[in-house]
């Protein structure tokens, strides 16, 4: 089972200061890509893996889906699920993305918002997917880009600036070397997992997918625009989304 | 129609060289990548795009390939190829990659080794490459890695060194601005296209190929006991390599 991070008060108290900023990386730049990939959900039935604060859970109803149960490992994230983006549609369970197989129900699309770094079995976590999805329906996932999780340092890879202090390129290390990255991020000791870019599509290809996107974030000419320090993002990748059909 | 680089007598002077040492980087990263996802080969006929010296066609028959053609721009380069791999089930023509449609003839595996990146159209070789592919047919290429592809300075990404002389890190850029790098290798002006590894791929899933297989070289623990300087290799990936069927 995945470290339950998110339940620690003080990573949740910094985490949930994070995303009530305006010019946070998800909304500037996941959401959006993300948003942009999604299939037809009219009447479909939906499983949100690691929905955190149920945002999308409740997007995907306004979108036409007709059940959405989203799971998270942390109590903390559901309970502000339950009391922002409550909806009698929406059912939310506290439960690990690695237990999904006793869910007694199939959907006809499996998402996940920046949680797969966190899983140790990548091959297994997607097998179970694969049978829990009914046929012809997608997967779609967000994940921290394996150029980003790649260094082994405790502080990972580096954006490096010129006398201006304008972002000019990045330095990363450890790629090809898969496996646990421990860093601080408003806690010490978070731990994910690094893997390489054929590791995570070649998995997803051998459990029987379809992959139909892949898609590295790159800011919007509207997003620069309003947030000039997001023009660093021109220079490395920063999330990886993945689409793929059964 | 891509830059025929190799018939430029320097540049072909220094590539025939450095293909001639036994620690060049197709021989010791790419070629035991590529080899390890082929196909079975045997009663199929193959289309070799930027054939080269026409080693692989050679092993291709060597598989059991019953009719291979290889086309490459440079006549130079079929030069030796006519000459060091010659086989009477071989077919070699002097052709742009581009020009595809205008052949004859379906085959039952299209394979390209370093090639792809010379080229500007990706979308309109991958769709070409479908049209000439039997059904169930595979598609197999290797190019530079985007990493190694983006940064847009002349010079290309770099490694870094520690005091000891020992690599550590890999700086690079430019990696969400896509087009055309023209870079000194072996003479100036060499030209290149760089995509990101999601252009890349959804071009492939868009022509309408299945994915099968996405892999990043990275060296095997005997190459780096033969050829040490070979570890910087942990530190990024260097060539990618798609399998896709039809």
């Amino acid at each position: 089972m995945e470290q339950n991070i998110y339940d620690n008060p003080e990573f949740f108290s910094g985490y949930y200061e994070l995303r009530s900023r305006s010019d946070n990386y998800n909304d500037l730049l996941e959401q959006p890509a993300m948003a942009n990939l999604l299939p037809d959900l009219r009447r479909k039935s939906v499983l949100d893996l690691g929905c955190g604060f149920g945002r999308n859970c409740l997007d995907f109803i306004n979108r036409g889906a007709i059940h959405v149960v989203g799971i998270d490992i942390s109590e903390k994230m559901l309970n502000v699920a339950r009391s922002e983006s409550s909806n009698e549609k929406i059912e939310y369970i506290n439960m690990s993305m690695t237990d999904i197989s006793q869910l007694n129900e199939k959907f006809d699309f499996v998402y996940s918002s920046l949680a797969f770094h966190y899983v140790e079995n990548f091959a297994k976590l997607i097998s179970n997917i694969y049978s829990v999805l009914n046929d012809g329906g997608f997967l779609q996932f967000s994940q921290e880009h394996p150029i980003v999780t790649a260094t082994n340092n405790n502080v990972g890879g580096m954006i490096n600036y010129d006398e201006n202090g304008n972002p000019v390129s990045y330095t990363f290390s450890n790629y090809n070397q898969s496996g646990q990255r421990v860093i601080n991020w408003f806690v010490d000791g978070v731990e994910k997992y690094h893997r390489t870019m054929g590791e995570i599509l070649t998995a997803v290809a051998d459990a029987g997918f379809i992959i139909k996107n892949v898609c590295e974030t790159c800011p919007t000419k509207e997003v620069i625009e309003k947030y000039p320090f997001m023009e660093r993002e021109y220079i490395k990748p920063n999330f990886l989304i993945v689409k793929a059909q059964k």
